[in-house]
This record gives C-alpha cells, sequence and structure tokens, in this order.
C-alpha cells in the first residue's frame, strides 16, 4: 500500500523547491533547483511538472496517490483567479495563471497562496505552532515575510493581501522602503537590513571588526553580524539589538492587533537561535502593557527552509479534507 | 403580530444604555440611565433588569418575544466563563459573571463582548460597514477603542484580547500610557489625548486662542480644539493634525495586518466629520505603499452613540440565526 502525499511547491525568488508531504506532515522526498525567474514563468511550470514527476516516480507513487498540490509564491496574488499579479522577485512575471496552468500540467486540484503565508500555515501544521492556537510567523530574510493562522486558517483580508508585517511603519518618517513607505519593520528588522545597516555604519566610518572585509568590498550578512555581536562588536551588537527591539515593538503590536497564542520567528536572522528570541522576548516583556496576561510565546521557527514547501503541501491536504467532509 | 427584537445592552463608564432591536437593525425602544459603577454590578445588573423589563412592557412585547440579549462592556473579560474580570472605567468591579448573572435575570440567553467589539459589529451589521466586506472601527474617545469584523465575526484572538489597536505602538519610547506601554496610538490621537496634549502645550507657554479657557482651568474637549483648528488656531491645528498623522499610521498598519475593506472612525473626534476623516485619509494615501491597491476606505461611523446597542443586540440576533440554523 502506498500512502497518499501532497506536493507542496514553494517558488522562490532563485530556487524552485518542491515536496511530497504525508498527511503527518512528514516530507517522503524532495528536490530544489535554481530558478531563473527571467526566464519566465512558462520554463519555471515546466521545470516543477517535470520535477513532480520524477519525485512521485522516484518514490513509487502514481499522480491518483496525490490528493493534489498546494503553491506557495511571492505576490501580491489575487486567490480567487488563482494569479501572480507581480512580484519584485520574479522580475517580469506579470498576471501569471499559475494555479490554472499549474492544475492543467499536473492533473490535479492546485491551491495557491503566499509564500510567507504557506510558510506560517507550516509551522502552524507541524512546526513550532503544532500544539495548537492561533499563530503569527515572520520570516526574517531578505524582507520580512508573514504570515497569520486564525483558527486554523490563513489570514487573507478583503484584498488577499493581509499580513504584510513586514511593512507595518514602526519609525514615523523614518528610513525609505522600495514599497514606498518610510519606517517599515523590514529596513530595520530583516537579515539583508541587518547587514546593511553594519556596512552603512562602516562607510560612515564607525569602528567595527567587520571593517576591513566591508572596506574590501566584501558582502556580510546577518550571521556575520550576529556572531560578531555576540563575541562583542559594538556596532554588530547595537545594530543587532536595535533589530531585537523593532522586532519586539512589533510583536506587541502583533499581540495587541491579533492575539496570538504564539509568535514563531523564522528565516536567515532565526539561525542566531536565543540570540535572537531571548533578545526580542526580553525586550516584549518590557515593552508591553500590564494590563492583563496574554503575551504571545515567541519561538524560533521547527521547520528552518522546509516550512514553505510542507505548509504548501499542508493548504493542498486541507482543500482535499474540507471537500471529503 | 409583535416583531421579535434582541435587547442591546451597553456597559459605559458612566452610563447604561439599554435598546430593543428589531432582526433589520432598527432600534424600537431604548433608554439611557448613569452607571454610577462604584455601587458595585450587583446594582447596575437591578437596574438592567428593571430598564429591560420597562421597554419591552412599553413596546407591548413579552419577554418571549425577545431572542436573547447582547451585552457590551469594557474589559478585560473572559469570553468562555461570560465574566468581566476587571476594568479602568468600572472601578471595584472583579471577576464580575455578568453573563449568567444576567441570563438568569432575563430568563434569556445572553451574549458578552468587549464594548468597542460590539460598536464595530453594530457598524457591520447596519452602520457604515453594512456594504459587507472585512471592517476595523476605531472608537477615538477617552481612549481608542477597537474592533475587528473578519468573515462576518469579531475577531478574539487566543486570549480573547485581540483588536486592542489603542495600544499599538506608534511611538518607539514615546508618551507614556496608563497600560504600561511607551507610545500607545491613544496616547496621540484619542478624543481625551487631543485636548490633553493642547492643555499641556498652554501650560507650556505656547500661545492659543483656548489659552484664557485653560488658565481658567476650565475643561476643553476635541470638538472645541477641532473647531479652533478649523478657525486657524496654529496650536490647536498642530496637535489635530499630530492626531491624524498617528491614525494614519495606524491605518497603514490595520491595512497591512488584516487588509480590511473598511475602516470606520468613531467617538467623540468623529464629530468633527470630514476635518478628520478627509486629513487622516489625505496622510493615509500619502503614506501607504505603492506595490499593489489595497487601500481600505476610511468612513465616519454611521451609528453614533447607538453603535454599542446596536451591535450588542446584533450580536444576540446572530446567535439566536446560528442556533436557529
Amino acid at each position: 500500500m502506498t500512502l497518499p502525499v501532497a506536493i507542496g511547491i514553494d517558488i522562490g525568488g532563485t530556487n524552485l523547491k518542491i515536496a511530497l508531504v504525508d498527511g503527518g506532515g512528514r516530507i517522503i522526498a524532495k528536490r530544489a533547483r535554481p530558478l531563473d525567474a527571467a526566464r519566465g514563468p512558462g520554463s519555471a511550470l515546466a521545470e516543477a511538472g517535470d520535477l513532480v514527476g520524477r519525485l512521485l516516480a522516484e518514490a513509487g507513487l502514481k499522480r491518483g496517490d496525490a490528493v493534489g498540490a498546494g503553491v506557495g509564491s511571492p505576490g501580491p496574488l489575487d486567490l480567487r483567479t488563482g494569479v501572480i499579479i507581480r512580484s519584485v522577485n520574479l522580475p517580469g512575471w506579470r498576471n501569471v495563471r499559475i494555479q490554472a496552468s499549474l492544475a492543467d500540467r499536473l492533473g490535479l486540484p492546485v491551491v495557491l497562496d503566499n509564500d510567507a503565508n504557506a510558510a506560517a500555515y507550516g509551522e502552524f501544521w507541524v512546526g513550532a505552532g503544532r500544539e495548537g492556537g492561533d499563530l503569527v510567523m515572520l520570516t526574517l530574510g531578505t524582507g520580512v515575510g508573514a504570515g497569520v493562522i486564525l483558527d486554523g486558517c490563513v489570514l487573507h483580508g478583503h484584498f488577499d493581501n493581509a499580513a504584510e508585517l513586514g511593512h507595518m511603519i514602526v519609525v514615523v518618517d523614518g528610513l525609505p522602503c522600495p514599497c514606498g513607505q518610510r519606517g517599515c519593520l523590514e529596513q530595520y528588522a530583516s537579515a539583508s537590513a541587518v547587514s546593511r545597516r553594519v556596512e552603512a555604519a562602516i562607510r560612515g566610518g564607525e569602528e567595527s571588526r567587520l571593517g576591513a572585509t566591508v572596506k574590501k568590498g566584501e558582502g556580510i550578512d546577518a550571521r556575520v553580524v550576529a556572531e560578531e555581536a555576540a563575541a562583542g562588536d559594538e556596532l554588530c551588537l547595537r545594530i543587532w539589538n536595535e533589530a531585537c527591539t523593532y522586532l519586539a515593538i512589533a510583536c506587541v503590536n502583533i499581540q495587541h492587533a491579533y492575539n496570538p497564542g504564539i509568535i514563531v520567528l523564522g528565516g536567515g536572522m532565526s539561525e542566531a537561535g536565543s540570540f535572537l528570541i531571548d533578545r526580542v522576548d526580553e525586550q516584549l516583556r518590557r515593552r508591553t502593557w500590564s494590563l492583563c496576561e496574554d503575551l504571545p510565546t515567541v519561538k524560533r521557527a521547527d521547520l528552518a527552509y522546509d516550512a514553505g514547501v510542507i505548509g504548501a503541501a499542508g493548504l493542498a491536504w486541507r482543500r482535499s479534507r474540507s471537500i471529503g467532509q
């Protein structure tokens, strides 16, 4: 007897990831390939179809053993029509009918959602939030992605664009963001923002152990900043702590907006583990209200870079089960 | 034939308001009485039972003509047990079993919710949001109350305390709030905050046409500040515009958090009409992102001070209909 699976597809700016996931959220098989967004969506769709076929064959499964596929994609998306409207991470992709095209190609029902929503659903289903309750996830990577799960459902809102928490304004008239706003959370507390702010300070003349690296024009990342901060580099520690403070402010606002049981932090910055989580949690406790005890638990993501494919597959599982009811 | 009604009860810090509301959200009869919170919840409950009896009798209705009662109360509340945990506006009230006590007294099913949630539900049901879609309401009064309606349901969250948007932090390390936080929205953009900030500036030596009034120790309110701002008083205009700017920042954050179709502004400040709404809307358009078109419509509340009783009755109607299904 072969187990039924759902197919999880994670479309990223640089990678296409596909996994077969069983009904308990376990990955049966997975594969990633570089995605050249510039070659257009047709090429990526063909690649996805090809990869799914191979994975099923290697696992000894037939197409009929799959209950459906879930796709996590950068947005904005139109969920009613299953279309990628456009994306800063997928240059040139405009009004891509991803859901219908994949459904045709795979011969399976396809559910589409935002990549950060899919990751949040993965953590809710079998990751850091698996013990239940409403959950908010922030993915601290190039930007700050976010997903909100309320009563077991992904929050979409009236325009399908809810939970864009990376664009919560945390500093009035603050740093400009490519989105057109000023003072967005992701200008202070994404992995990219942290390394960018350290680089800018060094170029502005501040001392740091990363000075030589930056002046040679070599790139640094949030992991290196966290390591140097932990080792006592003052500049790195200041920028890291500022990021943690803004994340704590965001957590206070998330607490009062959705009142979730848990806030999950994932993405590149979360690789710092307790050096991130403990600092955010300490600032959250210091900055939240004392009116009542409704503090969410801040946890590190459990599923690392598989949250997206697992969550996308989870959404396909959820769809198949709700239809089965 | 007598129409069935639901009973809406709005418990305020200074007033108890009760209305009989038909299935279309129309008030059949209503009555308000001063509430002396210091006399304790027992006295208020007796008063409520008495008022309900009188209203029904005057309308020629029997208890059996009522489908149930809804209560909007200041919180924090425990919605599972129907208890007012405590409230800054109801001093001395602690762990009041309001739902069970009222159900006993009235002989009717009772549903309890936060006063701001009830008002938001009223505006969603038959007020500014009646044309449908997700809605967020901010009530700009003594503080900033808020309610969020998603897919026709009041958002409660894991701890029953969602949508406390008056305590969204809009200024890191900003003005202290009695809740224990700093920089809460309601320190900048409630009706009380606006008059308090004008008073403080005058006492600090700033010029204003309200100078003499304040120096005599006479109170001013947000209505007077709005009038003087509209008439060109520089101090009043500056404080009013700052409040509008912080409300716009809050609207941007609400847009990205819930992505609602509509944001309703009610409470004392909303009496200024377009002098509030147009300014908030202009700042919102200036400060929101350009990535996609998902701007919520900002509207003035429709139901004025009846939103609470109508919404509370609406929640009772909703409960009776869902049980009837």
